[in-house]
């Protein structure tokens, strides 16, 4: 089903219509020049492959701030001075600019669709209040909620962490967003429910008890996804894993780490990974590392499709526009089976100077178009290309004989050692690395 | 029990005999200024919190070569062309070292004390030969090993990996490897036995199938274990983490990764870790981190005290001289309980342009008399200070009362949200990081 | 002469008076350990060696905001609706912390002391209007100032850089805004006048004109410089370097390089150095190297003495704990002959989770004693030690004979050859990296 | 002209013949699918847009070895145990890859061609026996020599540096070395002189004059200089920078301090930059920055094409397959006139598991054709598209009236200040990256 462009009370978008797909020699930068929605691609059209979800955060709410200036974005719909009337202008602008994308799915946290109110009823009621609006918008648009989330990193109060705070008053609130944001999520008919903990590990290891820290997390976690199942989530808790900032260390630092934390805290059965390119990077791994590590525990959940500049330090989250990462990225998934009840999600934002209205567009665009190619060229050389067979057949000496005794566990060091002595030296088999780097190059 | 300076056929280290303490005061650069090993302080002699080992290769092996030349170190005990008869000779001088420092223990791999034969039975016994010689300079000396290994990273046979080789053949020659280095590990009365994957990783996602090389790995392990159990051994198997280097990517990236291995391959009886300074900070992680991630799974086995250079991005195995990291190591490792049976192994080598055979001693004594600092520094803050109080106090909200009912999972988040509501905006906390921080400077 | 507690209309931290020395063994947290500033070392008094400067930004502004999150600390003294009226109780709150701390000088941007108006004419007289304040307190106190600046980051108007901005609009704002900061610094007395070009850089190189960028920073610097000169000001103008953040790329990346750009514009004569020890481990250098390359061009102005977290990829701006920052940094300055007119701003702030008023002084005071502690040790380290000897003698055989023919230039290759073959190979020579080592640990 | 396959005494890579251009479509990896190199491109064939040159290090002399692993590649023509004949095989086997690839150009390091003798004078008559015999495989090949280079940083006595030793005695056989590589370079034609100083730097700076050490590396290149152009030699000298590694810090950083440095000591005439992608990434740079550095002084000489995996902190020196890399290089150099005198020397290694003989010329071909992809597509993007206009209408307000003034230095602070109170507040003006960037995508 193809959204409807919505547009509230007011066009923000006046000049935009619609982004259709004009193909790759469109010149118009206002245009899809790889994703044709319903071109089917492996079986399924690009859309369903994709499930993109605008990030309410980034493009509805981010003034582009950074820690050395003020926003310099226009953001039009954020000007009224009551609160709970310019989070009604900002649905309205979220949901022009989604439809007019065709975008499927869209990204939230509590706060940014909901202003905090004085108390906690009165945050729960304006958030109520939002989602109401929010359902009947999707209903409209036929966009739909991919996951909700419960910012707990931005209110002071949180400056010690939330679930992992040292002091259990700010735990309890903590809490009490996440309550709030679950409902919400159920409410809206998420597919999805995320944990991204900003503020969950340490500024210095000095003063902090990781080890109880950590029990807390594990707790909390597993109390939320009890709350969760009793309202009747379906969905999949989501853990979003990076490895710093703001915090100095991050608990969920990349996808091994959380994947140990959630075998040990036994939450295996509900919760998988949301996966993003640049806490991937700043992990120190590729994007794809970070997605095999989840695809072969069976917990790729979701993804964030950005990326970072390779010589900063920090998250500076541009939109995805190298190849290399869509190509890498679908390489995982389409053996994977496809990102499943997950999705997309462009946790991006233009460039602080690119303050133009239309730059929201363009770079959603192109981030888009980058991806579909990397679906066209991955599935090209999945199917047409020696690629599979090259991977498979390094590992053939463990599908039968001794190798595979091995694998059945049927072999101990000591008959090793003797098939090694009985084998002699084994030759030299060069891993072929460059032959299939060329590959991949020549399917672009 | 002291070691007992051991001379073999030659004298490798005319000018220098066995090292002495002499206080701070001393001007002796061969002297030790602070290690003093039989100084009892936090209940028990220095030498055995420390356990200092000698890491046979970085001081007997390395002749200082590195990717762009050739070694520089003139390794008298290594001339002979005859390559038992240099192993032997450096067994000499290994335990005139060794003895004259007065480290209690040292450390090996296979092939630094032996030489690889021209078979796998010529290498089995010329280790054998090696291991019964070392036997009795242990004996003389009173040296002990504290761990042994096998080196599957450096014959080029290992180039795609050893346990994780995609080659079933060549694994095989790593499983007679690990029985070999097993069997003289338990022959020696090692404490431990390590196992560092330099390989066992990957150079490109791009042509390794991960999920089944990690199989591999665990099934490896296992079967190691099993021989080990087999053949009377009781010590710890000792899992040593690095992100990369030589690999791109190696498999036991840092002390999360891996105790999530371990426990998802039900290896946690048998296996702990053992944590290198350089290899935690090039996973961005401070050596306490790591140390305490360890620690709170109840797995902190042994310890490469050593360090890195901060701005350059590979290992450089510098001598451990940071007192920061000194003091820090020993204040997760005193309320830890120590080491154990584990040790302080220096994995570091002297810069490649300090050629004097002096400067071997040297580079030991201060790294020995820094961490000897740090731990009678961190006992004053323990004992002294306020530094625990101030951390336990931060918790003390989940000590009784609501928060220790979260503790026992008697608390949902509905339960949690009605605190909230109920006890109102939470007070900033300070963390008073700077207060710890100046606390832990006034006791240098 | 000694600063004078200074208080405003109201006092701002009430339990706290002027910060005394009390020596090592004090437990006061809110007491000098080993900052004593009559105190003579090396000829002179502490004060001296350091001019300690207290950032207005970081400390009476930085209300904790980051990326992620809003502002934590307190600030009392900004809380008046009148923007104009809380630039005089932030003044009073300044001066009285600045005079109970002891320290001698302040620094700040121009929008730190007072705020932008709606016109250019409107933020000079308000600057005008706060200078003449600050101008009074200064008398009153004692406090002089080491150095203004224009703060030409924050504003959006300067997203695309101040001088090195696409736009000549955007250029002359910058203009407007240097030349009321000269005409502030000297109006006060401020003996050196900073420049950091946050936003001279680029975000993308694919859009950027770097030649013609340059020459347009070129060009504002030397207008500036002409203007000072002009209107008086006798002291040092001071380029900050820092690689990236927020930009993508600085322009003034390191010390080496802003040397180089010096010399291209003929600026040499007018500008030297602010060397931050964060900014230097953010470009991948030590502290100290970056002082050593300023001090051998005899380029070497200012410092900002503070440290990064080793393991994050931006700009913590943590208070300089590190005592081996401290001591390396004497190393270089006292040889040097001192930091001439410039001095040490602290460029750093407490973290966002250390909220009590306290906690300001307590970070202050750590990095005071650490820095004096670091002056001690160096004093020591340079007159008692053999430090300095061992490192001449490495070059003694350029000091005659064919080594000096060589410095003086009037040896070619080909008599260069003629000597090797003349003097055979040479004896390889340690360089004793560890023995100094030691000796520096020796007299920590 | 075309390279003439030139096969020596013994033919090392029998089964392959000389590589054939055969388009996009082909499957051969042993064809190239871009590199077409007749092919006319912006005015000239795409051979002389490059001028691809061999690295004979690295392909004839690399054997894989690491600092963890001994060498992996055969080298069948390293074999013979007198080291001359083995010069000489290698030799032949140099000759017939380059001519079978068809690459117009190599490269060389006195040691890789010839072995260092036990004497200054033996080493010199080894280097001038090969040369003679490759002067007649140039003319029998029709390849040239892009640059000659001595090695001053693997024999034992560089290890504290070469020109910047503090032992005068080693600086004098660095000279030697120097003399005897600028004349073969002379001698054999070639085109350019390289000094890369990776052991001309320091490796603690507590040890080292740095000072002092960068004096003697001015005059040791002035001399060089002299030297050269005193026999005549009429090309460029070549300064290759590079961050670390193996020094901790070298003293040719990046373009911009070898620039500045190059001002210094008065060497601008005689000397531009040969820049290494991977060094540009270890010094937190992109190849397109330094690159671009260059071209704006107009010393942009020749090229190291390769690239590095951007998460590990060590050279590794993989060939250039990163088409982005590729395009951008290109977009640089096309504007800038092209590469000279210069040329694109693959200063890369097949990975050490890459073993077959067929992966050097496989590894080649894929970086030939990236970078004619590379050449293809910014040309296209320079003639076809909107790119440059985009990027020089940002600068229109600097081309004529007030802005033009401004860059002629007719406008002080005061003027400018005034100018800005009569414009006004400019008007945000977005930097349209995000277009740009769609705009480089849809060309590829």
């Amino acid at each position: 089903m193809a959204t409807n462009v919505t547009i509230g009370a007011k066009e923000y978008f006046p000049g935009i219509s619609k982004i259709q797909y004009e193909g790759p020699q469109s010149k118009n930068p206002l245009a899809f020049k790889y994703y044709d929605e319903n071109k089917v691609v492996a079986g399924k059209p690009m859309k369903d492959h994709f499930r993109f979800a605008i990030a309410y955060w980034h493009t509805f709410c981010g003034a582009g701030s950074d820690p050395f200036g003020a926003g310099t974005m226009p953001l039009p719909w954020s000007k009224n001075s009551d609160a709970m009337q310019a989070a009604k202008d900002k649905l309205d602008a979220a949901f022009e600019f989604i439809s007019k994308l065709g975008a499927p799915f869209y990204c939230f946290h509590d706060r940014d669709i909901a202003p905090e109110g004085n108390s906690i009823e009165e945050s729960e009621a304006n958030l109520k209040e939002i989602v109401a609006l929010a359902k009947k918008k999707q209903a409209e648009s036929g966009i739909k909620l991919l996951w909700g989330t419960a910012n707990l990193f931005s209110h002071p109060r949180y400056m010690n962490g939330a679930s992992t705070n040292p002091d259990f008053h700010v735990l309890t609130h903590g809490a009490a967003q996440v309550k709030a944001a679950i409902d919400a999520t159920v409410e809206l008919g998420g597919e999805n429910y995320v944990f991204w903990g900003g503020r969950e590990g340490y500024t210095s290891l000095l003063n902090t008890n990781m080890k109880r820290e950590l029990e807390h997390l594990g707790m909390f976690l597993t109390k939320s996804r009890d709350y969760g199942r009793k309202i009747g989530f379906k969905g999949s808790f989501l853990i979003e894993p990076k490895p710093m900032e703001p915090s100095t260390h991050q608990y969920d630092s990349d996808v091994a780490t959380v994947i140990g934390f959630l075998r040990k805290f036994d939450l295996l059965n509900d919760f998988k990974l949301n996966i993003e390119n640049n806490h991937a990077t700043l992990a120190q791994h590729s994007f794809a590392h970070e997605l095999q590590v989840a695809a072969d525990a069976g917990l790729l959940g979701s993804l964030d499709v950005n990326q970072g500049y390779p010589h900063n330090g920090w998250d500076t989250d541009e939109f995805l526009k190298n190849l290399y990462d869509a190509i890498e990225m679908m390489l995982v998934l389409l053996p994977y089976g496809g990102i499943g009840k997950g999705g997309m999600n462009f946790d991006a934002k233009v460039r602080r100077n690119s303050t133009d209205l239309e730059d929201l567009f363009i770079a959603h665009i192109g981030s888009m178009d980058t991806i579909a190619r990397g679906l066209l060229i991955a599935d090209r050389i999945l199917s047409e290309s020696d690629y599979i067979k090259l991977r498979t057949a390094r590992y053939a000496s463990y599908d039968s004989g001794n190798g595979a005794a091995f694998e059945r566990g049927e072999l101990g060091l000591e008959a090793l050692r003797d098939l090694a002595v009985n084998m002699g030296e084994p030759k030299q088999i060069s891993g072929k690395q460059e032959l299939i780097e060329n590959l991949i190059n020549q399917y672009i």
